[in-house]
């Protein structure tokens, strides 16, 4: 696949009251010579919102972050930090040591209350993670701060093959707005390196509350619209802060309608982050949309949509170009929602396949080969029972996800 | 892996009041040179239950032996139809136009009630099955029946790389019974070319309502806990009848102690069935035991053991020979069913790899990965909240199962 970095955002783009910091701190190997420490800085008065795993196995950066948010009727937000090499994962009590030492230091540096302090770490599972390493760290950092987001993206990376980053500008009544985002995985796919981090900030006056509805709204169709291979991590984060230092006036409610190009563009965003992951799922050739219509419900047709973006023999007949329908079907059936046989309708590309409970009259399946032979690929199915829709966004199994993950850590 | 032919049974072993008859009726590519339909014909008298595919998309022959049983208070069975080559799935009203056709014809010749002929088909899905071809299959046939049950197993084989066939003595009373059974499939993992079909037969004297009770939870434990690539074919079947010859008194009761050993018999019996199709799984290189303990529920433990089983990560782990039990954490957290963090023990092997929320601290990688070398592995968790148990059995995923899937058709 063109794996091509999607640098639309200028690196040293600046959003006021926000300050990046990164060093190379020890905890990744030495020798991959990259920074694996990321400090975000906020000024006071910056709100925050975040959706997490749903992992029962949560790592304790996530079950901290989450915390911070719930223990606070407003969340407020001065300091973010990240971390690529050691998640922090299944490390019991030491793991949650790690962070309760890592959050006071911070804390007590640049005086805020501890729960200002967010955390997000992604790498290997399992190994404890020493807070020395991060303490230094954040003591070596160059008070010089130059805001580089494609720095801030380049060290959350694992197995990413390259930096993902996307960003706005939108409008809330006559005033200029920013949205910037930096996200990191190669799918939710490789959980002992590969966990799905997003970070999303803008300038908007937009309280806590309000940032939470739009952030969760955002994240249905963006990043839990995505499948690599059905895994989920320990440590999946996605953290929305605002400065609130644009001059419109507050929004006091999500649904006004002065927030609708705001939230376009947050939606749009987030969709590019998403879909930015997809295309460095690991040994991805070809990204793969999947229309469902006609569902009974909204949860249904996205039940049906995962169903067929996981399912290891339609991934392998799209990596293999083959118009193998017969498996649409099978996902279709066993996703375990509602489908009239006889009205689903599947589409390869433009060219219908099924219709009438059989292999349409005028099907060709030299039309729908050749569609799969691109590297975009759509597939869509009326499923022929109400009138609901989803999309889920995925992409092929192939011997290269063999060779990464059966031989990974060798 | 090592696909040797389980064949403990005679392929002459003979059951009393049960024919057999295989041809070659043209469904199957002719090159294959090897027989596609089989006839298996029970005697007046003998009882049937049967267990299908949740799938939403069923095929025709699987809606109509549903409606045989369904239909009947006490089901009866004289002919089970087999063919291979063609699943008769997805073809709409020809379907179940072909079912009708061929069972009408059969239950004429051999002058009984159409709900007394049963039928299986496995093969491509979406291509109209020619009821001629059957008919003038089970016209040609020869009429001096040799039970072979291995020849039988052989016919309805599609991409199974061996034929699978168990049989068991047993004791009723003081009368010694007969259960035999054969089983297709490489796992449910190719629903084009590759459903799972079990047929099982006993002469012993077990009306049907008893017969579906075993049925359902000897199923249980062994072709509901397996998995391949976690693919649900259109197809699945598994038929278990009974002639009733037997010298033995009735049972009334499912719960009656005289049936503990056929119980012991039958479920052993269908368990090795299970685990040949396992062991057949498509590019499987290493034969997966997976065993939940201290789940809040039974059903709490078999999700757990399929959410491992099923894992991408997983498998490719162990196809790589790899002790990367983080990934095995991520399986059992994605799961969504109750598991205390602190209280988990993973065991690759008999190694304790995890203990306290962490890593164990005499945890050894080189004892866990010496275990991974062998051909037939165990993974155990007790994910320390409840008495619950579960296993299940999988396969691993490897660069042949890429090959076989994504190139199957070409």
């Amino acid at each position: 696949m063109n794996k091509n970095k999607s640098n639309e955002v200028e690196s040293t783009n600046n959003l006021d009251g926000i300050k990046l910091s990164t060093i190379f701190s020890g905890i990744k190997k030495p020798f991959k010579n990259k920074d694996d420490l990321l400090l975000i800085q906020l000024d006071e008065g910056s709100a925050i919102a975040g959706v997490f795993t749903k992992s029962l196995t949560a790592s304790a950066p996530v079950i901290h972050s989450k915390n911070n948010l719930i223990s606070s009727e407003k969340p407020s937000v001065r300091a973010i930090i990240v971390n690529s090499g050691n998640a922090n994962a299944f490390t019991g009590h030491l793991g949650e040591k790690t962070v309760d030492i890592v959050t006071d230091f911070l804390s007590n540096k640049i005086n805020c209350n501890p729960h200002e302090v967010f955390m997000a770490s992604t790498g290997v599972i399992g190994e404890v993670l020493n807070p020395e390493l991060i303490i230094n760290g954040l003591k070596g950092m160059n008070s010089n701060h130059e805001t580089n987001w494609l720095k801030a993206a380049d060290t959350i990376r694992t197995t990413d093959t390259f930096s993902k980053i996307s960003s706005r500008k939108c409008l809330i009544d006559d005033v200029e707005v920013d949205i910037i985002g930096i996200a990191k995985g190669s799918g939710m796919i490789a959980p002992n390196m590969a966990t799905m981090l997003g970070f999303i900030f803008t300038n908007a006056n937009i309280s806590s509350d309000i940032l939470q509805q739009l952030l969760q709204k955002a994240n249905e169709k963006s990043f839990n619209s995505i499948t690599v291979d059905s895994d989920t991590s320990t440590s999946d984060t996605v953290l929305f802060a605002s400065t609130r230092k644009a001059k419109h006036h507050q929004i006091k409610n999500v649904s006004e309608k002065r927030l609708n190009n705001f939230k376009e563009n947050l939606n749009s965003l987030m969709l590019d982050l998403a879909k930015l992951i997809v295309k460095d799922g690991e040994g991805a050739s070809k990204f793969i949309t999947i229309n469902i219509s006609g569902a009974s419900s909204k949860k249904a047709a996205q039940k049906i949509g995962f169903s067929i973006a996981n399912s290891p023999l339609v991934k392998t007949a799209i990596a293999g170009e083959d118009a193998n329908w017969g498996r649409i079907i099978m996902a279709i059936g066993k996703s375990g929602e509602r489908a009239d046989r006889d009205k689903i309708k599947i589409y390869i590309g433009d060219e219908l396949v099924t219709n009438n409970g059989m292999k349409a009259e005028n099907y060709s399946e030299i039309i729908a080969t050749k569609h799969l032979q691109e590297k975009e690929i759509i597939i869509s199915a009326d499923v022929g029972v109400g009138k609901s829709r989803a999309t889920v966004y995925t992409c092929d199994l192939t011997h290269e996800y063999i060779s990464i993950n059966a031989d990974y850590r060798s």
